[in-house]
């Protein structure tokens, strides 16, 4: 830690146009693009450390992160407008404030959730292009697939869930709350409540827990995916978890359906 | 028209990446991606002609085309499918069907819908960026626009709210339909119900109409939005149609914001 204060950044961005949280040399990332709006803003450079580090084209509707500032005189809560004018249209910054020097968005944090959408029948609204997973194998049973995620439920060794590439001492997390279900009328199309009835329904899957392996929620999606879709029935999720082993679980699904909804301290 | 299945075309798209609906040149058009995906299905040239000419940025939640086509024995509902696997995402065929054959989208039109989104506060979902006008004025009064709004109902002449470049021998239009209202709780930001309560609201203004001038429905919404920020009075929308000069009316909101959203025939 450093002298000066510490502040807390709360925002959402679009995952789509880059490679993922962390800073990249030759690569957009949305923690480059945030530091680069900050060194313009306080006139030296900044690092900043967010809760989760999304990967290439995933989305958050609320990530934190963290920064300490010395030379700034920049009021903490004024950080979010100056940053939102030197960001992005598809970065934003919601809030910023003065927290404790030892806040730590990695470490303090107890829950994260998640959620993951996939576009259900033959039609996906234009608008969802690039944030739904845009599945086009048929309509999906939300029903099977909500009873087979309450499998989840609880503690277990997530190692069949783990992909390759960042691995954990440990495999063990506890799931809190998870749920599948079929986003009902008005079907949302695009923007807001405008709706066209001819394009088909999102099937949204929610999940909260204590930490997540390295596309843990990607594959779970792809594991649902195939109960939605009749392939394999309401009892393989309690195979998959008992094989630990990454090769008995469904595919990853692709990481323009998933969310990053909130973070727990 | 010539011999042959004639079949229309129920579509959407976002469009943010096109040059607006009309074929050109040098510049990808909605118009253009379909007739080059008509071409590949039915292996003949084949023109299409939409009932709205949507400009560049223009959005459609809902537009109708038609096509005639002799060589082809795809089924007609076969076309939507044929299509949409020979479309950027962001143009979605959601219906196809044979018509008679003297179907007109353009001259069959009666009336026309149009919906206007204007994000309003000081930040706007990331997930909205490029499909609503990102206002960064403050808070707009949605009441005094929905009441300003109802002095365009009925026949006026709209003179002053046509911009140079489509002159039209009457510029005398109906409104049979509008309003402005601010869309309620939950906040919705950006795919589904998804929100965040830190992220603002949208201002909604939808308008129905036997006919659009040219650039009118931004027009209105620039005037309108005028109004909300407290620079103009609701009275000042009878001033500016009875002038009949479009340097009396509000700015061409961009558009980003607009969206065609039904055809009645």
């Amino acid at each position: 830690m450093t002298d000066g204060r510490r502040i807390r950044l709360d925002l959402a961005y679009r995952g789509t146009n880059y490679c993922g949280w962390q800073r990249q040399n030759h690569c957009a990332t949305v923690q480059g693009e945030i530091e680069v709006a900050l060194h313009r803003i306080v006139g030296e450079p900044v690092t900043i450390r967010g809760s989760s580090r999304t990967d290439a084209g995933v989305h958050a509707l609320h990530q934190v992160a963290a920064l300490n500032t010395t030379g700034s005189s920049i009021p903490s809560e004024r950080f979010a407008p100056a940053l939102n004018a030197n960001l992005p249209p598809d970065i934003r910054v919601f809030r910023s404030m003065e927290v404790s020097p030892d806040f730590d968005p990695v470490g303090d944090c107890t829950r994260k959730r998640y959620c993951y959408l996939i576009g259900d029948g033959p039609v996906t609204s234009p608008f969802l292009a690039g944030v739904v997973w845009d599945d086009r194998f048929g309509t999906l049973d939300a029903d099977a697939m909500h009873t087979a995620a309450q499998t989840f439920l609880g503690e277990h060794d997530f190692a069949s869930f783990q992909s390759e590439g960042s691995p954990r001492q440990s495999t063990v997390r506890r799931i809190y709350n998870i749920s599948v279900k079929r986003c009902t009328t008005p079907i949302p199309f695009g923007p807001l409540g405008l709706h066209n009835e001819n394009l088909p329904q999102v099937i949204v899957f929610e999940v909260e827990g204590n930490g997540f392996l390295y596309k843990m929620v990607r594959t779970m999606a792809g594991t649902l995916a195939a109960i939605g879709h009749g392939k394999r029935s309401v009892d393989w999720v309690a195979e998959v978890i008992a094989a630990k082993d990454r090769r008995t679980a469904g595919i990853t699904a692709p990481a323009e359906g998933l969310y990053l909804t909130g973070i727990t301290f």
